[in-house]
């Protein structure tokens, strides 16, 4: 299966060396990632958020092997949410956080040094009105991350949760976290799951995908729609309407990059549409995920590794 | 005079401390600098261009004292282009420079220090595919400045020039800018000049803008009509119909925070819309000549000065 390769090769150094040193990899970077320094990624924000759409800002990077770079992944956020806080962004635009990136592998220790990074971060947040939302990794980290994100919301309400439709426990946690205030993003999922937890046929997970909305929407919080699946997208629309949720009750999520007329079209339709911008230079895992989860994705990757520029 | 007041004060330590103290004068800054940082810059370039309008981005500063300041001015301007290039915004955004930033007063080399630091900066917006404008500052520079831009323009022909009506000669230095290629912002010029070099009258300087703007919608270059006066906008949308010239082949120009609803208007009717955003620590020469040159301004500021946040 072309996903799994890929998803295999996005762990092998010899892969990794022969796509970053590809001369099209540039271009497709590009396409999928809003600059390296925060100076262009708040550039794209305000680009976004000028033409009508929300933004949720990503500082690529996960997996972080020591306390150092721990500590500079949470001082990159801040300065991100202080420079959106000047530019006049926060009311658009908000941060995505991993907490890999914060130090959650970092040992016996790892979920208390993410915890207290986050902490940081989401206070920064609060400050400047605008709020966080914890993206979620692969399922070793699931209880985890939930157990962080309890922590959090008792000082800060509104950090946003993210489920993946893919594991099978995920319909049992939407209906845990529909509650009043409750942020939560519904993806399929993007890493590279065993059967015992994840549905694996693209048919189970979008099934599974629609009775977790189900849920969301019928329930108390916010839900946060996070697919560019056409025909997901219209069940959203169909659902939402039908729970008496108006445009603002919802939103819609995107990558930025991935059927940007789309999210355009969307926005102008009234509905609010927030689009995922990850910036920096940890580029390499983010999109060997964006080319495993779509073959069109691939086919245009490829098309730029064979090209000269 | 109000205006001459405030412009004798801008040059007042003790005025100085007193405004940049006043517990209301961040709230006016905000209104119209963009940010300290260059990353709020941006975000601010960004979201002005989401909208459909373009920007010259300014690194506040003027009257460098020392070299190594000189030099730090043209570093962060070729950082901010750097970053308009990867946040994609370098179609949309030029770069505003003064050369007095740039080392111009610096003794008898000053401006071969400031051509050499601009010049530099030029390469580097040409690289990225975007442009720079020479802002115009006191009158005692004028001629050095159009010495500067001639040089520049041998090697960057779209180096734009900025020509101030108040000056009894601009209309002249109009024709002899109204060439193929050339772009010339005109405003009606903010210094305290002196009557001799000068008009004084405010219903003289409009006159003097009419017969250059004359010059340069008949002439050959690009006009930057940069005003806020809807007077003189109506009369250069209709000196350019009867130039012939559509949308596109003229622009105007508007300060940040000046006239936002009459900018998204202009830029809504199809006409090209460029926004001066200024960033940076050194926004008090700019602030000043602001209050000094709009009444409005100045009871905004004196609000702002008495509340107490």
């Amino acid at each position: 299966m072309l996903r799994r390769a890929l998803l295999t090769a996005s762990r092998s150094d010899r892969v990794r060396d022969l796509i970053t040193s590809a001369p099209g990899t540039r271009r497709v970077v590009r396409r999928f990632v809003a600059g390296r320094s925060l100076e262009a990624a708040v550039g794209v924000a305000g680009r976004l958020a000028g033409a009508g759409l929300r933004v949720s800002l990503d500082h690529l990077g996960e997996d972080t092997a020591d306390r150092a770079q721990a500590d500079h992944m949470r001082e990159v956020c801040i300065r991100a949410i202080g420079a959106l806080g000047e530019a006049g962004l926060t009311g658009a635009a908000e941060i995505s956080l991993k907490l890999s990136s914060l130090g959650q592998a970092l040992g016996a220790d790892g979920n208390r040094i993410a915890f207290d990074n986050a902490a940081t971060v989401c206070a920064a947040a609060a400050a400047h009105g605008t709020t966080v939302t914890l993206d979620m990794e692969d399922h070793t980290t699931t209880d985890a991350t939930l157990a962080v994100l309890r922590d959090l919301r008792a000082d800060f309400p509104s950090v946003g949760a993210v489920l993946q439709a893919y594991l099978r426990r995920t319909e049992a946690d939407c209906r845990d976290l529909a509650t009043p205030g409750s942020r939560v993003r519904l993806c399929k999922g993007a890493y590279r799951e065993p059967a015992s937890v994840a549905f694996v046929e693209p048919h189970e997970v979008d099934l599974s995908y629609v009775r977790c909305l189900k849920v969301l929407m019928t329930g108390a919080g916010y839900p946060m729609v996070a697919s560019h699946d056409p025909r997901l997208i219209a069940i959203a629309a169909d659902l939402a309407a039908r729970s008496g949720r108006s445009p603002g009750d919802f939103e819609y999520q995107m990558l930025y990059g991935v059927r940007p007329d789309e999210q355009r079209r969307l926005a102008a339709a009234g509905e609010t549409v927030r689009v995922y911008v990850p910036f920096g230079e940890e580029w390499y895992g983010y999109l060997m995920r964006r080319l495993a989860e779509r073959p069109a994705n691939v086919a245009f990757f490829a098309r730029a590794l064979l090209s000269r520029d």
